[in-house]
């Protein structure tokens, strides 16, 4: 592919990916002044997994990582954001972000599109020990939002403490224990307060 | 210092991180829908540096490139926001960008603290590769948003084509000249029509 082809495809996707900032998620931001869109969010995590990789349950490669965590949502631009405590479809959710994947990984460079897919496929199958973390962080970084905001998102949902753990914990623990235990005894406060 | 202190201070930094999420820049999204904050735009420049890093002038690392971008704004929180094509004074807004980071990078465990601090400081001094291309790319991604969304910050700033080469064009090029080349183009002809 010429470099002038090649370049016209890689901004084509980039505009593409300007649209995640309009998807909005359940959660809102720290200061609970409006709900957090999955553009900034994935900024956040991406910074959380900078900050917090060395408490990894194995080694990883943080720039793998944050690489998976910068992509991880951009299906969301077709197929939506799913807030962990709402009811959905898991297998329609899963169709349409296949499609998403496709559609959107797709404006690249066929190399590229195919480099940046394999990334999600890996972050989106939660078996490698990169993904296992990045699994954990985005699962994490709304836990502070809702802590930090008095609960937002769990009050909305009307999130049990047995909840947070079947739906988040049992992830943030697997690839990160550490962090687990440290965001447990602050949530074990929040709830036996709320 | 001890584990459970050390997550502490760090998830303190992250939570503060969060406010960057309310700064807002002159450029709006590729919509115009409404301006752009900086979080997001920090996750934009951080995907374009992903994907574009094989049009650097020279060899960069493209991990440490991202991160560089993922911390590039976070003073911002403090010292606000500078438009480029807006008035403001230099050495005040560059004192205040330098208590900010002092403040800001200080929440971090020490060891950490200074890492960041320093990747932070070669990003400002814009004299490595990888900080070279790095100021290129943060300063290519709203040229991207003026083009997709109408022109919105050059309309409100009354930017001129020489203008946009002063202060845009010699900085993308230095560190990505055929990015430079294929934006240049779009860019020529929306004055042309404009």
């Amino acid at each position: 592919m010429e470099n002038t082809t090649r370049i016209a495809a890689q901004l084509a996707f980039l505009s593409e990916a300007d649209k995640l900032k309009s998807v909005l998620r359940a959660t809102t931001l720290c200061d609970s002044s409006r709900r957090e869109n999955s553009g900034e969010h994935s900024w956040h995590v991406a910074l959380f997994a900078a900050t917090l990789a060395e408490h990894a349950a194995r080694p990883v490669d943080v720039g793998r990582v944050i690489r998976m965590l910068l992509l991880h949502d951009l299906v969301e631009i077709d197929a939506g954001d799913t807030p962990i405590h709402g009811a959905h479809d898991p297998a329609a959710q899963a169709a349409a972000e296949q499609r998403a994947a496709s559609r959107i990984f797709g404006l690249l460079p066929t190399d590229q599109g195919r480099e940046f897919r394999t990334l999600w496929d890996e972050f989106e199958a939660a078996e490698t020990d990169d993904a296992v973390f990045a699994k954990s962080i985005d699962r994490m970084q709304p836990v502070i939002s809702n802590l930090e905001s008095g609960g937002q998102s769990w009050r909305q949902y009307d999130v049990t403490l047995a909840q947070i753990e079947t739906r988040v914990g049992i992830k943030v623990r697997r690839g990160a224990p550490t962090l687990w235990a440290a965001l447990k005894a602050r949530i074990d406060t929040w709830f036996s307060e709320a």
